[in-house]
């Protein structure tokens, strides 16, 4: 377990210290539950209000609060504690999982497979023909990466992740577990006899640009021609859809079940939220936001706001749901 | 296949029977498919009026129904045949999958993790440093467990799953297939260029009750720092997420496709419908309900049911719906 | 890669040809990102007019639009441009991923399972007691496959896919990435002291036709008796439910994220729309449309369309939405 004086962590978030302890701190603990060894964050009025009763004896503090620190215990001023907190998250990070060899022997590799240096491979993960891994690549036991991918330097993909041929993925992109890249797309033709469903094939693939971080149980569908594309800095939570084709731009959030159908385009820093869902075709452009549970039939403008089902500008949405409250009186 | 006399299958559900029967009950069916070697159940007067019909040799009955069993036919009454079926299924459940030997040799297990009494583990599975598995564990074939994680006793891992370190998984729990615990929670801050998205560690953890059942593909993520907990004996459906430091009851239920967004509380009981979703910091006390495909964004008061989007009361959901739909004409 | 003169792509399409190029053809791309060795498809006016600018050096033209093929650049006439590409895909699909030996030495088949001719199976993939698979069936790496099961001829399987114990798969069926196929179906009886939850054990199992297809991280229950049944030629997308007992006609369609809720019946041809969720024991005959985002809380007649929350015919629906919005103004 990590442990650091007070000393050791003001000079990460070089913030005001009031008051002393002898106590070490070993980790971070929300306000109701922390221990005495542990640090806690106050933000607002609400949180400082609860910091008498509270056991920890280090809080990083929003410094327009009127706050004391009390007997053996510390107070570290700072201008954001949330920001601070989320950059002092870092310092208190434990050990990743363990890798006994850096290549575990019931790894299955290609003979014909690149890995770069320092870049690890678990037990029972399959790496297929001509694949080239990075450096400092980290694929945790029972991932499967299929022939002539490409992964990029610093990326981590953990267990149960499935990654198919062909595909393109950038460096320092995490993808969590279970996530399944480059399925084939759904789509299909009428039979000549009318009577059912012609598979139409799907020869493209998917390109994954730099930092992207995939949640677990997520699909990203391969394209039925040329790419499907997220571009860098994009964040898809779990068990999100992006299906055959669509293009994603910079920095775009998708929340947690929020599906893309086929061709969907994003612009730059789009925020899809859960639940929300983006009809086949559609272009939502840089900067709009979808809210949560929201289905998208329309390209909407930029740095526009949607909401509901069909969704339109929220402002709008707010008023049909005031109104069809008061008709129900 | 398993094979039971009427009187076998009485001693079991302890009703009165009615008629006899030359014929074994080797199976259970509904009443339109069941044939002359299966049982099958008669909850209300819809499915009587099928028994003349059918062809299964036996029926539970509920007692309270006016019904003759017909020749070479047995009823077994019972006060409620539903639940007596419900315990019936026990009798005819047939062997779970075989463990050619109880540590398969294709299993990956760390030298420093302890596997209890009477535990399996298939061929594939990944077993990582430090992890303690309890007695009578069963693990399926590819299922990865990371470091550090304790597992308790008579717990069932099916194939596919991921648990991530640091997991408290109780006893007597049932994970399905390509389950996913643990991973990472949805968090980032802006970067301070203000073009991007820095990552915020989350290295909490994820803690299980005992006789928590989750569903195939579900997942529930990790603390941010620390925990997302779930209680004794909630049961989670397929496709479901739980995000990054949700803390859950008792005996909660959440149906397919149904989510949670960060720090959402839910009492002890509360029922969440399928495909509802939950805005994040929102708590839901106990005994409350969800209804199907509702968008909840505010606290529910306990034992309350709401519905729609956004859910309100249900009542006054209905009326909503009634008033558009006369609007409309 | 795969390259092609105007004369071979045309003996497979047999349409008319217009013009004549030096170039040879290697793959097929939209419009404006087309290269000089690449085709391209003109299916309508908006795409003729941006013919002159493109640097394709084929395209494939539907024969009522008015387009001259320019210099060094041949059009091929065809009735319909959309169908001839899903047609011409399949002349351009790349090879499938490598298999070093048709059994991998690290794949785990357990003595008593039966591989039909010219199956292959990849790393890692787990083949349990008494299965039997056709011939020429493909299992990729780390796929899953518990007892009893059976597989038709010519199925694919791809990696992280696992399917349970007695499940029984048709001949021509693909699924995608981590799909599980008969985990145990959601259902509870309340415990004797009221206070919990008791599972009810899922005996059945899933019965899978010809020519399905499911996509990645879709998931289908086992059923509580008899069988979950997918007919002939079902298409189902990625993250989709289907829940126990639910019985699904021939060529049915269910877009991502959407869900079946326990014992639903489905008729032919019934078409599910991305994000639709449906109630329990809830019927939807055959030729029926549920629109996307729907939730489905009735029987739904043959043939019609249904849309919204709750979900009724789609032009009642359509009039509810534009009535909301005048009354909100």
């Amino acid at each position: 377990m990590k442990s650091f004086t007070i000393e050791e962590i003001n000079a990460f978030v070089n913030g005001e210290v009031v008051g002393s302890t002898t106590h070490k701190i070993t980790g971070l603990e929300q306000i109701q539950n922390a221990t005495e060894n542990q640090a806690t964050f106050i933000g607002n009025r609400k949180f400082a209000k609860l910091w008498p009763e509270s056991k920890a004896s280090l809080a990083i503090v929003n410094d327009n609060l009127d706050i004391e620190p009390g007997e053996n215990r510390v107070l570290i001023k700072v201008k954001n504690a949330d920001l601070t907190m989320a950059q002092l998250l870092e310092s208190f990070t434990p050990e990743a999982p363990h890798f006994e060899t850096d290549i575990h022997p019931a790894a299955n590799i290609d003979a014909t497979a690149k890995i770069g240096n320092g870049s690890r491979v678990g037990a029972g993960a399959y790496i297929g023909k001509n694949v080239v891994i990075g450096d400092n690549v980290t694929i945790y036991p029972n991932v499967t990466i299929l022939d002539d991918t490409t992964i990029g330097a610093h990326t981590t993909i953990w267990s149960g992740t499935i990654i198919r041929e062909r595909s393109v993925i950038g460096s320092h992109c995490i993808f969590h577990n279970n996530v399944s890249i480059g399925a084939d797309g759904f789509g299909y033709r009428p039979s000549e006899d009318g009577r059912g469903l012609v598979k139409i094939p799907h020869i493209g693939n998917v390109v994954i640009g730099n930092g992207v971080e995939i949640g677990a149980n997520s699909c990203v569908d391969r394209g039925k021609f040329s790419s499907t594309i997220l571009g860098d800095g994009c964040k898809i939570d779990n068990l999100v859809q992006i299906a055959h084709n669509c293009v994603l731009g910079r920095s775009c959030i998708m929340a947690g079940n929020s599906g893309l159908a086929g061709s969907v385009t994003l612009g730059d820093g789009v925020v899809i939220g859960g639940s929300a869902s983006i009809k086949d075709h559609t272009t939502i452009h840089s900067g709009a936001t979808v809210g949560a549970g929201s289905g998208v039939m329309n390209d909407v403008e930029a740095g526009k706001t949607v909401l509901g089902y069909p969704a339109v500008d929220s402002r709008e949405m707010l008023k049909q749901w005031v109104a069809l409250r008061k008709l129900a009186r």
